[in-house]
C-alpha cells in the first residue's frame, strides 16, 4: 500500500513522526508536510506564491518533503508532483489538539485529508485531544489499525474519516464510537491591547460553549474516554432547506 | 437593519465597494475586510499573530475597517470588537470569480459568510463568475434584493446562502435558480520551474473537469445564464455512511 502522510503542525512535529513510524508497518510511506506550523489555516491553498519543496531529515535520516505551503498544498504536491505512484491512502496528523465540532472547519489537519478525498483517495485525519503532555502511542497504534481497514474497504466517494483520541494510556481508552460532528460552537472573543508604540492590536482567544447533550457526537465521545470516528463529506448543500427556499420565489 | 460586510479580495477591491453602496439602501453598513487580498484562504483564522485594525478611506471618505487577517477573522472582529450593535446580516463579496462546486471549500468569500452563520447571524456570500471585465451592477442589485429578503425571513440555524452571478448585463440574466453544490472537481496540476539560482519551485494551476450533467447545480445554472442560490451548511457529518461504518466493528 502506498501511503501519503501530511499534517498541519509541520514536518518536524512529534505527531507526524509517530504516525509515519507506525504506518510503515502497513506500506510505503511518503511524508509531504508544511515546513512550519500551519494550524487553523482551514482549507487554504497557495495560488499567488510559488511552492518550494526541500528534503527533511529527522534522527539523521531522510524523513520526507517539507513544502512552503498548507496541508492541502502538500497533498496536491505529493500526489501530482512528488510521488511516483498514486497513493492508496492519505493520512493527516497526528495533530496536537482535537479537531471536533465546528472546529473542523478551521482545521488544517482535516483539510489535508479532505484534499485527499477530493482527489479520490481514501483519507483520514487523526488528532489527539490535548495540548499538554501528548502521548502519541495509542493514536499511532489506532491509526495503523484504521489504515489497514481503509486499505481493505475503501470509502464512498467524497467521504473521509475524522478520527480523534482522548489523551489516555491505551488501557484507559474505553472503546471506539462512530460519531457525528457536534454542533457546539467555539465561543471566542478578542483581547484588546496597546503595543509599546501606542497602537491597538487584538488577540483572538476563546473556549468551547457548554457541551451538547447528544451522546453520539465527537465531542461527547472524547469527553467520555472513547476514540471518535466521524465520517465527513464536503457536499455542503443543505438539501432539506431547498424546498423552503424555492417558496421564497426569488427573482431578479 | 445592521449589516456587516466583508470579502476576501481586500477592502480596496471594486466588488466590496459596489456591495457596500448597494446595501446602504437596506440599512447601516459596517465594512470590516482584509487589508490585502486573501483569496483561497479557506476558513482560516489567525491564532498565532495579533490582529491590527486601521480605518480605510475610499473616494476621500471613511469606508470601513481594514484588518490584518482573513475574512473569518474580519467577521469575528466586526461582531465582537468593532460594531456597537450585533449585525442582523453578514454579507461577503462581491467576489471577483465564481465560488461554486468544490471550490467553495477553498473560498475566503464563502468562509466570511460561514463565520457569520456560525455566530448565529443570517449570512450570504456573493460572487461574480468572471475574472475579466466584471460588471458588479447586477450583482449589487441582486445582493440588495436578497439582503431585504434575509432581513425579513432569516435562515435556519447553521445555514447560509452562497450566491453566484454570471457576468451578464441585467437584461441578459435568465432568472434565479435554487441550486445544489456541483460535485465537479477542479483539475489542478503543478508547473515545475527552476529559478535563476538553480532551485526548483512549483506553481499550482488547473481548470474545471468536464461539467456535471445535473442541471440543478450551481455550476450548470451559471453556465446557462442564471443566478444560482445554494443553501449550504456546515454539519459535515455523512450521516448516510454511519450505519455502514458501524458494521466495520471498529475496536482498539
Amino acid at each position: 500500500m502506498e501511503i501519503l502522510i501530511t499534517n498541519d503542525d509541520g514536518i518536524y512535529a512529534e505527531g507526524i513522526y509517530a504516525l509515519a513510524c507506525a504506518l510503515k508497518k502497513a506500506g510505503n510511506v511518503t511524508v509531504v508536510a508544511p515546513d512550519t506550523q500551519r494550524s487553523a489555516v482551514g482549507h487554504a491553498i497557495t495560488l499567488s506564491d510559488p511552492l518550494r519543496v526541500t528534503e527533511a531529515r529527522r534522527n539523521g535520516k531522510f524523513f520526507g518533503y517539507a513544502a512552503s505551503g498548507t496541508p492541502a498544498d502538500c497533498v496536491k504536491l505529493g500526489i501530482k508532483a512528488i510521488m511516483k505512484r498514486r497513493p492508496d491512502l492519505v493520512v493527516s496528523g497526528i495533530n496536537l489538539g482535537g479537531n471536533q465540532a465546528y472546529n473542523i472547519l478551521y482545521s488544517g489537519t482535516v483539510s489535508g485529508a479532505t484534499e485527499g478525498a477530493l482527489l479520490g483517495i481514501p483519507s483520514m485525519a487523526v488528532s489527539l485531544d490535548t495540548f499538554v503532555k501528548p502521548d502519541y502511542g495509542p493514536s499511532a497504534a489506532f491509526a495503523l489499525k484504521m489504515a489497514r481497514q481503509l486499505g481493505r474497504r475503501g470509502l464512498p466517494p467524497g467521504t473521509l474519516l475524522n478520527v480523534n483520541l482522548p489523551n489516555l494510556p491505551a488501557r484507559r481508552l474505553k472503546g471506539v464510537r462512530v460519531t457525528s460532528q457536534s454542533r457546539t460552537c467555539f465561543n471566542d472573543w478578542f483581547d484588546k491591547r496597546t503595543d509599546p508604540h501606542g497602537s491597538t492590536y487584538y488577540w483572538m482567544t476563546g473556549d468551547f460553549k457548554p457541551v451538547d447533550t447528544n451522546a453520539s457526537t465527537d465531542l461527547n465521545a472524547l469527553r467520555a474516554g472513547y476514540v471518535s470516528v466521524t465520517p465527513i463529506h464536503f457536499d455542503l448543500t443543505n438539501y432539506s432547506f431547498m424546498p423552503e427556499l424555492e417558496e421564497w420565489g426569488l427573482g431578479l
